[in-house]
């Protein structure tokens, strides 16, 4: 037996990249660890942001691709997707023999890692568990904690929250959250360090940058997906009549994706937007400078709750999808109103100060979580604390 | 729409179809409920006792049958068995378009119910939930536990559990264990009222009953199935040495079945069993009447920890698959070990009294259930309590 | 026993339902046959034009609906997609119980329809076998016919070949090909009865139709999708440069579909088209109307060998996705190349008369093949005839 | 790129090992050629042989395992077996990437090979086409043939009807079956070298073989499984009342496996078999030198037809299983009738001479097969030749 660990990290969608960038490095530099990346899911796919090619330009090598999105516009779709990405995962796992494997956050198809690796015996770490939303996804979430052997929480409350679940607390990390490691990283710059429309070309009008800019972010929101066409109709026009330019990223997948999308292309067909341009996607360091130097992010991405927070960055945070996380100074919540989301954007233009916070920890829970992932015993078998 | 509610109870073992039972019978005849029984996994398969044709028998019609497993002598196979089940499950719910789906206690396949319901939005109900084992089933039952919206505890302890992780106490009940329904019509006899080599067959010898019998049921362990074998000797050892005829049960699935019986088959093929007869299996009620009138019950059945208790049967409970479990006095713990289980068998052998309790429930369990699925609001939307 | 035979037919992408809409028709009309359609793979798909909408709007029940593409931009999820066609169209037979199956031409996905039918010991009918096009398309097609039980060819020739593939003759018929019946219909029409931009919206430049036009469809040609976006720019070159108003349709789902997608989308963003109109799908009637008075087809579509030879519409047919197929005198072939393209279109545009051939039958597939779905024993079991 | 080939070859059952074994070892042992074996469904399972066993023993590596057969006594399940087949071997061909696939002879599974490879555009190579059954089988092996690119068959007959299905003549090689060049190996021995008791196990009764012995191998007809019951107990009735030692052997997997399998251990216990003696497998060689030295074969094994009539053994074969397949003087036909049975087993036991034939070649298959798959073009695109 070599004394090297095998850690086997599964990213399934391009945020869970970003968001766990900091660990892959840190992994991959660990004299003591060797990293096996499995990429998944929409991660691995075109039309939303191909996440692969951005891993694989981060110098990345990539042990086993996923292929398991069933395309539907319904929820049995997702529920597909997750047995097929077991069914999948099982056999990546079975010929990489990984040690830990390594599951992030709360995606539906994150489940799918947890199975997988929970019934062959291997341990499972999460990252971002214990956290409160109030959607499918905290099921989710819970769901996999309570599978999970380890569990390194982003915040203080995160822990908390996973040790009255009945895990052992000496398996309970709070290493806050590796997506600050990068925010960390931009704090040193002074100004927007590359032409966006140059850099990552989009549709729609190149409005002038230079006297400052907004960003949009807007997912659905799984369990009302009928209803995400109407939801972002509010945003389209709340922006629209906005004397600001807009940065629009298009939503990654869910099962109610195209309703989200559908509503954005139909809205483009009626109205001239002159002051939004639209993105697909964008590398997750490019992505946080040009939050650091906005005024203002919109929509309901936890970039706004997370990074936004240690940066600062006013964020005008719509509907649930971020329900009861822990935020800081910078966010006003809204609902999904046109004029709740103008007045709450013209209160954050207003501001003139920004306020950042450690709530979500100080840019090294990469190297916090590679460190453990070293000497934590390894185990696959507990018992609830109570 | 029609005020019938549809309940989707999933059966996928012969054990779990003795467990509700009654719960089946109080859904079919509550006039506000219709019943959709859905058999799948090794409920259907002729080697682990085709529970489907006691079903059948029982006079419950079947919804759906969904093969699912994946045969193979491995870990992997029981992930990808979840993963099809989720695949085949989704499609069943799809059609069925049950207003609650009720999923029952913690085996690895009984996961697909939990996810394929979640990720469709169906409302999910979980029967003995909040048990501690400390195996895989735990971190399975748990898991499951935060994905179910309504739990139906077996005990006050196992209600406080669920509580404790954090679900709201409004959705979770201690009905007591369905199991406790069938074993109450028991305690009417006076005698066993059939012979049980007739009635079921089996093979080996056929030894006298008329003066006491004790009963074996072992399972393999799912996170030891390699030990499996070893494990199911020192008991064989042990019962072939007993002075008493033993009525002796095949083990259901699990990744390690074929293990512990090829344990059996290799020891019969060298040693004479005079004393000992196998059984295959044997329809709920009858096996619950042939416990109550044994001496004892030797292995690590549920059976034994659950319905003995309320039966006041004396139990030999062999290894860890019971561990933490709500236990009456009438259970006996031991390792697996020869000498062991000669010296607590021997000890339960020479008890005069029966003691019986009530720690899971007065035999009414069904009912309630029934009663809750036709009252409870219609919700699968939840967050944690804290 | 009813004496209504039940006939399973099932669609997996928009050009399957025109192709055989007429016997989806007469199979529903006919006193002793029971119709279930079963909508599959890219024919549910938004993004592949829906074709499921305009089945319904039709006025067709759907029995099941099958999602089982999975995504991904390589040849593994065509074969995996197959896979899980296989494992949801077994439980859809299980559910349905049909008569007879019939599965519709060649595409990778029918082979799913193919193996559930005969594996499950379900007589198999097939629909335009014995062409021949010299692509994968091409192997699966006459495999399928070593699976199917009936055919139901759609010119003499293909009658031919599939009796020396050792079929029976008495179980192979040339019924002509039902795509004909729906031409059939509109020849009566004396001008376009509809305007195009109004009923189908679609994007790019409207111009004036009214001095003629052209219609462009180009699918990827499956064995070699790397090459896919090069070839669709020749005909791009070619259209744009051209002096007439081009109706473009977007390609269906294959593996190389992205390739020929993404070619247009960034052809678009670089040259302006000021004579072109894109058009994501149309219902078949009216597709068929708007070829009919129009003055070319560019393109690989079959439509172009199969319904303008009857409707005798001038075709300039690019590339080896139609090879070896029957034509009439209305179709010039051409390689991947813009001159060639060029003169082809040039040389249509300036023909007087058109005449259209009788090679693909004579309009009434549909009731011919009803009629036979009625009549032939029911048999699942065949042998080869030499 | 390396001028190494290589030569992916799938084995899905105890016989089809047996009937390949010389090509993987010609293959193994050939300079150009690297062997890439991939073990799948019941030739990885315990209660069929495990032929992975003596797969291993042989030294063999194995490059992939893949756990395929879904458990159920029903046709579906068959099917779907067929589509895990594809969905795990399109990850192994993707993980592999060998230049060549090979897929043998007929079963339902094996059709999943043949899929995964042809929609992966990876020349297929296909052993023991063009022969002819009458059952399930004769569609799947047809079928496959369609797909194959290359095809090896095993008689003159078999390679003609090949090429009249359409395939390119320079691609159809009559090469014999390899499974004679394991007969010709047992052809230099006078007698038996093992004590098969002793060797294998097995249960029943041991008589003695010294005065001659017969061998009994009958599998289920996969598409009257229903009937497997039945047909089995005219077979049991004969052997019982025969007066000479009979070594019987277990059929391997199919949909109706558990029809024949439960008729035999049915019929076990209503009588005594006092000349029978039961085995689970053997290995191919010792299988051969098993029948060489037998006085009669019985049963429908292909194996009476294939290696008996080049090693000249007398063949009861029963049943429609081998219809139409060339076969030798050795062979007498008969229904499943016990009469026909005990009086064709008394005409074979009272022949004096035996007489091989080399209808099946001449025992250098395997090599002749490896020199090809060296040489032939790489290719995965063809057309019909008609």
């Amino acid at each position: 037996m070599s004394d090297i660990r095998k850690i086997a990290v599964v990213i399934t969608a391009r945020p869970s990249y970003s968001r766990v960038k900091s660990v892959l490095t840190a992994i991959k530099k660990h004299p003591k660890l060797e990293l096996q990346l499995v990429v998944a899911a929409s991660a691995l796919l075109d039309r939303y942001g191909s996440a692969v090619n951005y891993i694989a330009n981060d110098g990345f090598d990539i042990s086993a691709r996923v292929f398991n999105v069933l395309e539907g516009e319904n929820l049995t779709a997702a529920a597909k997707t997750t047995g097929i990405g077991i069914l999948e995962l099982s056999t990546v796992f079975d010929n990489l023999k990984p040690d830990v494997v390594v599951t992030v956050a709360d995606r539906f198809e994150t489940m799918a890692t947890a199975i997988a690796a929970t019934y062959m015996n291997i341990p499972l770490a999460h990252i971002q568990g214990g956290e409160v939303t109030g959607n499918i996804d905290e099921k989710v979430r819970h769901s996999i904690t309570k599978l999970a052997d380890y569990h390194f929480a982003a915040s203080e409350n995160a822990r908390d929250r996973i040790v009255r679940l009945g895990e052992n607390p000496d398996m309970v990390f709070n290493t806050g959250c590796p997506s600050i490691d990068l925010a960390h990283e931009i704090t040193g710059k002074t100004e927007l360090g590359f032409n966006p429309y140059e850099k990552y070309g989009g549709v729609g009008s190149q409005p002038d940058l230079s006297n400052g800019y907004i960003v949009v972010m807007q997912h659905p929101v799984t369990n009302e997906y009928q209803a995400s066409r109407k939801q972002i109709e509010a945003t389209l026009e709340a922006v629209r009549k906005l004397d600001k330019p807009a940065l629009w990223f298009w939503p990654n997948v869910d099962a109610g994706a195209d309703g989200t999308s559908g509503g954005i292309r139909a809205f483009r067909e009626k109205h001239e937007l002159e002051n939004v341009h639209f993105f697909k996607n964008m590398k997750g360091d490019d992505f946080l400078e040009l939050l650091y130097f906005s005024d203002c992010l919109i929509g309901n991405s936890s970039v706004g709750i997370r990074e936004c927070s240690f940066l600062g960055v006013p964020v005008v945070n719509i509907g649930s999808r971020q329900n009861r996380r822990d935020r800081g100074a910078n966010v006003i919540d809204v609902g999904y109103d046109e004029n709740e989301i103008t007045q709450a954007i013209n209160t954050q233009l207003s501001k003139k100060d920004r306020l950042g916070s450690n709530v979500y920890g100080g840019g090294d829970a990469g190297e916090q979580i590679a460190d453990l992932l070293e000497t934590l015993p390894l185990v696959f078998h507990k018992t609830i604390s109570y």
